[in-house]
């Protein structure tokens, strides 16, 4: 199963898709998307529904996760991000993919064991569990961490895996995740 | 030149089209798209994209006109506003119409004569500024709304039409809508 995760913004949409394979995580690529400066709102917005089109058409990922919003920020913040997320979420529909939502702090949490983790842990981690060469950026390292979740405490703890601890959740998700190394 | 109109809503999205040709202004259409309820969000929001995609490719407008948002309401309804407003401007974006942006105060007061206009002196305006047999949904109706002010207040200030009072810009605009009739 390819899960494709996306952290969207109307700067830098990060993106980074995985597979999970007889119980292992491995890494596909990642990247992050960013609409030309200077460009008109409308042409930019155009950018990251036709660049997303092209990731989900090339890798035909079984499902996309995003962050789910909670509204802290303030409205103009919560419109430009809107806006961003309406583009990338239309292309994702349009493409048939399916959509799951994961708040960021179960992300934060099932990655680094700290729903309070700041990017640069969550850089560090991404980096670790899918044993990459480099340190992603931070918005790939996010979208990455969001696949990374959804295959961990989604459908991968239903597989027989060995060691598997079943008494607590997050401590399989970690097991799980670290496999992958 | 052909000007469309659109009010982007999740729920409702209106568009109206008219045609400016040699100072007179002409209804085309206008509808309202509702994105099927029940469907996942990226559904619903591929659904406005490619409907869209459709009328501007059909109509070839040179030109589309969506309210500027002045962030007034929370910011919940400010996402889900932007995830509209995102999938409709990547999709005028992607058919290379270049998009303008008009306040809602300015629009109610070129068509109506008053800035706090309501939804019904709207609709009632808009059909007779352009003959219309029917009073048009409120989305379409702001959407004509949004293509009239466009039609009247910009190029068409520029031409050289009689009777026009240039010491009054608005009053020239009413002038020049009211010419459609």
């Amino acid at each position: 199963m390819r899960v494709l995760g996306v952290d969207p913004g109307s700067g830098a949409t990060g993106y980074g898709l995985i597979e999970r394979k007889a119980g292992a995580i491995q890494h596909l690529r990642h990247g992050v998307l960013r609409p030309p400066r200077g460009a008109e709102l409308a042409e930019r917005l155009d950018f990251l529904h036709r660049e997303l089109l092209a990731i989900v058409t090339l890798d035909a990922p079984e499902i996309a996760v995003v962050e789910r919003v909670f509204i802290a920020a303030n409205p103009r913040s919560a419109l430009v991000l809107g806006q961003a997320r309406g583009a990338i979420l239309a292309s994702l529909g349009g493409a048939g993919v399916r959509v799951a939502e994961l708040a960021a702090r179960q992300v934060k949490k099932a990655v680094t064991g700290s729903g309070a983790a700041d990017k640069a842990q969550m850089q560090t981690m991404v980096t670790r569990l899918l044993s990459l060469d480099a340190v992603p950026p931070t918005d790939a390292a996010d979208a990455l961490a969001l696949a990374l979740t959804y295959a961990g405490a989604g459908p991968l703890a239903e597989l027989p895996l060995r060691n598997r601890r079943r008494s607590s959740r997050r401590a399989t998700t970690q097991f799980v995740l670290g496999r992958s190394r």
